[in-house]
Parts: C-alpha cells; sequence; structure tokens
C-alpha cells in the first residue's frame, strides 16, 4: 500500500517550496483520523526561529513543499475509537514531537524526544512512511500520544508558543533543580525562548538576569518582564562587574557566539544550558570551564509527560507568551521580521481568520 | 619588609630561565620554616605537561626563573611550632596548591582549588609575596594544611603523579558521580592523566573504553592496562559504531579539538569532563550537545582534602601510577620527550639521586 493511500482529507495550508524563505497556500491531504487518533481544528500556531531554518533549508534537510508550525493549539474536532483521553471540543496542543518508536527507554520514560527515531511535526516521516506537515494549516490529525491538554486558564493564543518555546527552556530548567527560590538565573537572549525562561524564572523566586547584546531591551525587560538585572553582554566593564555571580544560565541564542565570556558570569560549579542550537560550533574556551568546574549542557525540547506539566504549571502560574498575533497573509512579512528578530516575541498565526493570504 | 626577608634556606633546583623549555642547575632561597610550616626533603617529583607550558611560557604567564614541579613527595625533616598532624620522618606530598585565602566559601569547604586567590606550586604569588618555587628541588617548605600524607602501600615514586594527574581526573569522577560499578566510562587520550583515570574506572568496576589517535596505543591499553575497549578516533567507521555508548568521558586531551566526535559516543544525559585545558577553544557544535541532552563540564585539580581522600583510595584499591624514573641530568630530555608524548604514563625525576644536570 502506498504511504498516502488513507491520506483522503484535503486541507489549506501555507508550505515553502523553495529556499526562498516564503511560504504560499498549499493545498495537499492529511491522513483519516485512525483508531489512536484525533484530529485538531488549528485555531492558533506560533512562528519559531526552526521554521525560518526548515523553509531556507539551512540545514540542508528540508523536504519541500515543507508546511511549518509545532506551536499548535486548537480544537478537537473528531477522537478514534480508542481514544479515551480526549473527546471533541477538548483544547489542546501539538508541539515538536508527532511520532517515536514507542518501545525503547525513552519512549517508555515519556521521553520521546530523545528516541532515536523520534520524528518531527513537519519535515519528519511518518510511521506510515509519509512526510509531516505542520500547523501553518487548517486542520492537523494527530496520535493521541503526542497531544497534549490546553488548561482552561491558559488563551489558546498565548499558549501556542508554550508547545515549543515553553517546554524547551522549562525541561532544562527542571532537570538540573534550577526551580530554587533566591537562585541567581542568566538569560541570554531576549526572544520567544528567554522571556519563557525569564518568566519560569520569575515564577519561582529567581532572581533573573538578562544577558543581551541589544542595551534598548534592558527598559522592556525590567518594565515589562520584571527583570532583576540586565547585562550588556558586548560592554566587558558590565560583563566583568558580573563575575562569578549567577548559579545558571539558560543560553537561547541561536547564531554562532563564544561561551567563554558567558561562563565567567557563572559562580564555581555554576550550570549553562544551550538551547539555541547555533548551526556552527561555538568556541568553548576551556579556561573558564575548567577554573570554574563549571558546565555546559544541552537540551532539546521535552517529553510529552513534561509537555503537559510545563503547561500545568504555566495555568498555576499564570505564565502566558507576550506574542504578536498576525493573520495568514501576514506570514511573510512575520518571518522577515523574524528573521531580525524585529518580535516581542512571539509571532502567533491566528489560523482561524478569515484574513487569507 | 621585604617579601623574601626571612628567605634564607639555600636549595638546589632545576629552574627554567627564558621561554627555550629547558631547565639548568638553580640555587635559590626558600623562607625558614615557620610555625604553620613543615619542611619535606624531596624525594620524586612528577613531570606534568603544565612544567612544560610554564617553562615555554605557552600562556605569557611565566615568572622567568621557574622552578617547575607539583607533583611532589618526600620526607619531613622539620615541623613548626603549631603543626600536630605531623612529624619529622613522615611521607608526605605537596601538589599544585600553595596557598589559598582560608576565608572563602571554597577554602572552608577545602575546595581551595576553587578559591580566587588561590596559589599554585610555582610561579604563584605567596602569602608573603614572595614567588613560588616547585619541586624540581632538593627541599620545600609547605604550609601544613597544604601537605598530604602519603599511605605507607603507596611508593613515593608511583605515588607522585597522583597529586596532580591523579586527583585531576579523581575529583570530577566523583563530584559527577561516575564511580559506578557496570557504567561505562571512556577516556580520551591515554598519558599521565588519562592512564590514571583507567586505573579509578577499573577499580570501581567500570567498563573502560580508551579514545586514542594512536592505534598503536591499543595493545599496551588492553594488554597492560586492561582497558574493555579502544576506539582510534581518527576512524570514522569506529566511532559511529560506538554511537551512544558510553555513559561518561574523561577527556584528557591538551592539544585543540573538536568535542563534537567524542559527544556523539555519549549516551543521552551523557557527561563530559574536560580536564585537558586545551590552551585555544575548543569547537561545540550545538547540535551533539542538544539532541542527547549532554553535558560538558570543566575540572580544575582538586582540594586539599579530596586529595588525601584520593591518596587513600588508592592505597585501597593498589593503584600507582605506571611511570618512567629519570635522574636531575635526564630532565631536558625527558620535557623534549614529553613534548611529543613519548612516555608511558609519567616521567617521575628521582631527585635525591646523585645523577645531577
Amino acid at each position: 500500500m502506498e504511504a498516502t493511500a488513507n491520506h483522503t482529507q484535503i486541507v489549506t495550508g501555507w508550505a515553502g517550496k523553495d529556499s526562498s524563505g516564503k511560504v504560499t497556500p498549499h493545498v495537499f491531504k492529511r491522513r483519516e483520523n485512525g483508531p489512536e487518533d484525533v484530529t485538531i481544528k488549528v485555531q492558533f500556531c506560533g512562528m519559531c526561529h526552526t521554521d525560518l531554518h526548515y523553509l531556507k533549508n539551512d540545514w540542508g534537510i528540508t523536504m519541500y513543499p515543507v508546511v511549518p508550525g509545532h506551536e499548535i493549539t486548537g480544537i478537537i474536532t473528531k477522537v478514534g475509537l480508542n481514544v479515551t483521553n480526549f473527546k471533541v471540543g477538548d483544547r489542546v496542543g501539538v508541539g515538536c514531537i508527532y511520532a517515536s518508536c514507542l518501545n525503547c527507554e525513552f519512549c517508555e520514560a515519556s521521553e520521546e524526544n530523545y528516541c532515536d527515531q523520534v520524528q518531527f511535526t513537519y519535515n519528519g516521516i511518518f510511521w506510515d512512511g509519509s512526510i509531516t506537515y505542520g500547523g501553518y494549516s487548517e486542520m492537523l490529525v494527530a496520535n493521541n500520544r503526542y497531544v497534549v491538554r490546553i488548561p482552561e486558564s491558559l488563551p489558546l493564543d498565548a499558549a501556542a508558543p508554550l508547545l515549543c518555546a515553553g517546554i524547551t527552556v522549562y525541561s532544562p530548567m527542571k532537570h538540573h533543580n534550577m526551580f530554587q527560590a533566591g537562585k541567581k538565573l542568566g538569560v541570554v537572549g531576549l526572544g520567544g525562548l528567554g522571556h519563557v525562561a525569564v518568566k519560569f524564572g520569575k515564577a519561582f523566586g529567581l532572581h533573573v538576569t538578562v544577558i543581551s547584546t541589544s542595551p534598548n531591551k534592558e527598559k522592556e525587560a525590567k518594565e515589562l518582564l520584571n527583570v532583576d538585572g540586565f547585562i550588556v553582554s558586548t560592554d566587558p566593564k558590565q560583563m566583568q562587574a558580573s563575575s562569578r555571580s549567577l548559579d545558571y544560565i539558560i543560553d537561547t541564542v541561536s547564531a554562532k557566539h563564544s561561551l567563554g565570556p558567558i561562563l565567567e558570569l557563572l559562580k564555581v560549579n555554576g550550570k549553562m544550558v544551550l538551547v539555541g542550537a547555533p548551526d556552527k560550533p561555538v568556541d568553548l574556551p576551556s579556561f573558564p570551564l575548567i577554573f570554574g568546574k563549571r558546565t555546559v549542557s544541552g537540551s532539546m525540547t521535552g517529553g510529552i509527560k513534561e509537555t503537559q506539566e510545563m503547561l500545568d504549571v504555566c495555568a498555576k502560574h499564570n505564565i502566558k507568551c507576550d506574542i504578536e498575533i498576525v493573520t495568514p497573509d501576514y506570514i511573510n512579512d512575520a518571518l522577515s521580521r523574524l528573521a531580525r528578530n524585529d518580535v516581542r516575541y512571539r509571532f502567533v498565526i491566528d489560523i482561524a481568520s478569515k484574513s487569507r493570504l
């Protein structure tokens, strides 16, 4: 049987068809809703920097046409026969993970993100051999295992970016035991990921310092996000004055940079987590690492159970993303602005809007 | 008072006087034995790669004349009035640390190595303002706080390199909880540090794999050090075949190298420790770090209490360094061979030998 034999549902979305970095309207097919599946009417989809990388084929792995989007929220319109945990009308989300092997130690521990057969929500290969298409589209079919519930108190628009940006910072913060009131957290880069890291830090009572190349972000960081400190990373005096001051750092910058000056900000035994995925190797000077017994770790999104937990934590602490809602006819403009980090702090597409591209 | 007013004891040693990387005989003065001090007749001194860096002024911080040596063992010949923990005739050692502030949280926790005023056994500045001179010399005066006891079962020659090479690998292995039987340890670089890391790994029941650029080290690693695996790091097939196989890695290589291929050897959540201190930044590709939730940490030697603990562990498990004993007239030859890693696995100078340079 061909991979897409049961892909009979016609969907409208927006896809990149070449490396121009632009999307155009795209009609494609999704599979029928299977016994383990739910069908979701997409309401909102966040625009992650990764979308831009795939659209432009920055990593050389894009399969065009690519329908981006892995920060998806919407309403369930159909549930499969074997689905017991969701019902029609439920408010749900789908993040980066669309399939995994289900048998390995990571799948068993709901760390599907580290399964070596993990498949992503777009530009992945589903179990049936078909290419996956993401949330820049009106409807999605997903295996219920990879679907999470959006708590009632979280609006579907401001919750959407939590599905990637939120879990990407929450998971390492929890794993490295950073949620300790009074500890000092540094957040490098104040964008989609960074501003959520700041919110988690503040919610758990940490002293939060933003480290940024943009002095003009200081005012907004302090006034809107209530951060306790701000360091301009290109100012050696400011960096020097904050040497050995932080317990933890979340580095969200996806451009190539040296970790040396940032590591010097950590106390002895301090921990830094890279979540920004620069596509070229970063410079890691050994001396600040060695002389301070410091640690650099990586982390890639989170598992499904942990994503649900993160959403529940956000509901409890009233953590929402700061977003700019855009209509589908604005996606290409938003992509251009995203490329120059001109957004506070995440674009979210109102998929159900009538303003179509 | 001049810094060296009470430096009246005449000592013979061997010093580098310029960046040629060679030593010549050198007569200099050490302080009188103070109330907290012990005087040590040096018996043996290991030759660490760091000695070569200082002799050649590789880091631009050498104060000539420099008397190297921080893997020192010997016999106490004098104790100060207030010294209660040592007596004349005791077999003792001095490692990298010669002074620290004594007041900070690190000194209080006997993590003197992370005190921000730590001073090293040579090329440091002692409390009295004098430059410190190391173990390539017949006699040493040291504050008793920085002196450790060499257990009776350990010979003074094969124990000497434990004072730097030994504690440098022991401390992070303990800190990162690596002493777990059955876990898989990789040791990158089979030299002074690497071979001790292998011995700790084997002593604690780990499965130990050496990762080396030198295929010709495989035989000795398996036959003499009883390692369980050997990977030639320049062979992509061997590296690929061992992907995601190791729990921990100790990287002892001091040359610039990329951490990417090595990180791929780690399991998800695997931990790697850099102890080799490359003088140029190493390349850290973010993908293997992020996709495997892996960790790279640094570590620099260990505190005094931990050094004593390490020596006691070595005595218990009969861990000694594999050394080549050299006489002082061979130091320059040994330095040349050390520069090309031509030693199995550590030169130790028999300081008390009559064969003088």
